[in-house]
């Protein structure tokens, strides 16, 4: 981000209120204040200025504050603290205050809270701290987030608002519109009713524009259309996300195996998703799994020395690959400088072209009718640049200790490692895709792996055969 | 995705209908169907099976099919064409089509557009082709998208859509529904009205849950609420994509430097930036730039020429460092081995840190806050892996060469890689950010030469101690 967009970033945020300083972070003053009234138990202060700000201002002043002050902040607002807000923090920050908070207390949260938000909120507790939660719930409620919480985690059934209007395909758009003004229980936010038969099974629905469109003697069955993108409760959540995306859907009603309308999934819900699936590629390529800034030193070394391990192993493989040629080694050392030029600068290209592909592969942007277009294409690339950079190498190499012969071997030997690179880039990802794994977790690995081997092998290869076995 | 979610999804989109095949992609016996009706200019067909699919859904098939075919295709369905269609192709299908037709028929397919599309499809044209369509539009059109195309690409102003209803604020409920029950011209969704003095200027906005909900007596004024998340027309479409995320906006006001409402900014418009930017994260981050799948080898090779340049100069500045050790390579060949392996794991490290570190930064949950507290314990985790992996790779080096002080000096270089590989990868990229540079760029750059350098010089130094220098 530039520094232009930056500052109007922060005017942005200033305009809207105060909690943010200028450099986008919360600030200091306010911060300090806050922890003055928790510590003082000025619960007046907090009313007034943070028991009315956004849930995500909320959860970023959490953040922001001790542990212990979190807790105090909670407890001191009581009724007027919005447990939404800790859908915007760290897992590892929300489990910590959760774990701290008397279930009675918790239970009074949920139940002023969006079904999805509640769900959100409990499904990271262990069974036991669930059920002390729910047992202070009534039973609707109860019931309600108990069928939530049965469905797979990361499924639509998990993600689902199960507040929603629903309305018989008989009323009239009039019937509709007084039915709203009257009812006190609707949601608090929607942008289309669905309509319903009598055992509920869903027959379409209606968006709210069309319906302010239409005139109060129609039938809602005249305008509703029927609803094409419906999502299975037990569907994926990445799998709705693209389904919103490639439909531009703002909603969409959630059923069961028999159409029955369970909930309604919701477009704000799904961006959270894109950005999780998003973020979920970019760590797996860099080789992080699951973790949050808050988890503890111990759960990250954990999470990624499987890594590190695995990657030793194969540098281990790569390095048996030198010591094959130990002998010509000995003889010229100019080959120890120059073979990790070969492999890394394979590895660069690989790593190129496997990010172009595990994107396009995320993205569904690669299929049967280009990827054999994709990978001729790809090694072409990889023929083009490595032809480039091997001349330009092979010269630096052979000025460097001042003879054609090395630079011919470097030369060679890149060209054969950009081109093997360009096919591992493609098809180990293309390959891992098919078999069912995440390419995005473990192409990095077997890429790097072949670059390194066939850059050792091909560049002390030709050397060995040049030093010791041509004529 | 595993293959469960997959056949979901296969299902769902059989369900929806049936252009697509069991792997997700075009059908073939679909495809070929559609070619056939191009190649004999059967239009009927194209009416019956091409027109009323989905936006994305013609996108998807016009990929899918041979250049010439796309053209015949709209060529062929002339009125009945959607350009909106064109939006959902890759920029380079879309420039291709764009090009090939007359620009009277390009002009009478953007005058069915909503706004935003149409701006989106001009953007990428040069500047005559742009006049050469805009000059065919009637006069209101004309300026509506000439001021949008005058906003800075990327903006908010260009992603707008100019079409809204808007109000004024002394008008009561019911007024404005009989309004909009008659009006014809208005937008084809939306999710809030807005609220505009006599100037334009805005006031004030009405989500339309809210006015289904109030009485027909009641004013606009009484019901409205002021527009905290109002977003100014030269906004960085990242950052308003920030605070439409932030805030769980549907849609927002975009205005002037006066406040006065110039369009609407929605959140479908915000998920493709959403996606735009991760992808943009992940690409940068595989040093890949702005190419896409459809690009031509040409483009991408000079693409991604200059990566791999930078990084054939930090290869042989690191090469020049194990130049520094040769007589000490010269006596044990071993080293030669090892010594990528210390790079290599110490490289793996810190791509992990600077993975983490990038998306912190990207997601704004690094701060003043946090930084310090980060890096000591990036620090922590880069000393317990690095012990870890140190004492194993220590006694698998010892066993190898059977030699304990080949053993102890791997595992020191490693400690040492492991500990400046963490810091690296976390005060890169907070370094470039300062500074005003995109870390996810130039990080990797930076860290993998750094890491590569520490690790042969810890290496090979130790050991010309050990084995020249020590009493």
């Amino acid at each position: 981000m530039d520094n232009g967009a930056a500052q109007t970033k922060h005017k942005q945020k200033d305009a809207v209120n105060g909690i943010y300083g200028s450099d986008g972070a919360v600030g200091l003053v306010f911060l300090e204040k806050v922890s003055h009234a928790v510590d003082t138990g000025d619960k007046a202060f907090l009313l007034k200025n943070v028991a009315p700000l956004h849930i995500s201002e909320q959860g970023d002043l959490i953040a922001a504050l001790q542990a212990e002050e979190r807790r105090g902040l909670i407890v001191l607002l009581g009724d007027d603290f919005d447990f939404s807000a800790l859908t915007e923090v760290d897992e590892a920050v929300r489990l910590e205050i959760m774990e701290a908070l008397p279930p009675k207390q918790i239970a009074d949260g949920v139940q002023e809270m969006e079904s999805d938000d509640a769900v959100f909120l409990l499904e990271d507790l262990d069974d036991t701290e669930q059920q002390q939660i729910l047992a202070h719930l009534p039973f609707k409620e109860q019931a309600k987030l108990r069928r939530s919480l049965e469905f797979p985690e990361d499924s639509a059934g998990r993600r689902m608002q199960t507040e929603f209007v629903a309305v018989p395909p008989f009323w009239t758009i009039g019937q509709v519109i007084d039915y709203m003004r009257e009812d006190d229980d609707l949601p608090e936010h929607f942008a289309q009713i669905f309509v319903v038969d009598p055992t509920f099974r869903l027959v379409g629905a209606v968006d709210l524009d069309r319906l302010l469109r239409a005139r109060r003697p129609v039938r809602v069955d005249a305008i509703m259309h029927d609803n094409r993108y419906v999502i299975p409760a037990t569907m994926d959540q990445e799998e709705a996300a693209q389904i919103f995306e490639q439909y531009d859907l703002l909603s969409a009603a959630v059923v069961d195996a028999n159409e029955h309308l369970l909930g309604v999934l919701t477009i704000d819900d799904v961006v959270d998703v894109i950005q999780e699936e998003a973020d979920e590629d970019i760590r797996h390529l860099g080789g992080v799994g699951d973790e949050e800034l808050s988890d503890s030193v111990p759960e990250i070394v954990r999470s990624r020395a499987p890594w590190l391990l695995v990657n030793m192993i194969t540098s281990c493989i790569s390095a048996s690959v030198i010591g094959l040629f130990g002998a010509t080694i000995e003889q010229m050392v100019a080959l120890a400088m120059l073979m990790p030029i070969v492999a890394s600068t394979g590895g660069n290209a690989a790593t190129q072209t496997m990010t172009v592909t595990v994107r396009a592969l995320a993205t569904r942007t690669i299929d049967i009718y280009n990827a054999a277009r994709v990978i001729r294409r790809e090694v072409t690339i990889g023929f083009c640049n490595g032809c480039m950079f091997a001349s330009m190498m092979g010269l630096v190499a052979g000025l460097w200790f001042w003879r054609v012969d090395i630079g011919m071997i470097i030369a060679c030997a890149m060209v054969i490692n950009m081109l093997v690179a360009a096919i591992a880039g493609i098809l180990v990802p293309l390959l891992l895709n098919r078999f069912g794994a995440d390419p995005a977790i473990a192409s990095s690995v077997f890429v790097t792996m072949t670059t390194d081997i066939t850059g050792f092998f091909s560049f002390l290869g030709l050397a060995t055969w040049w030093f010791h076995l041509s004529p």
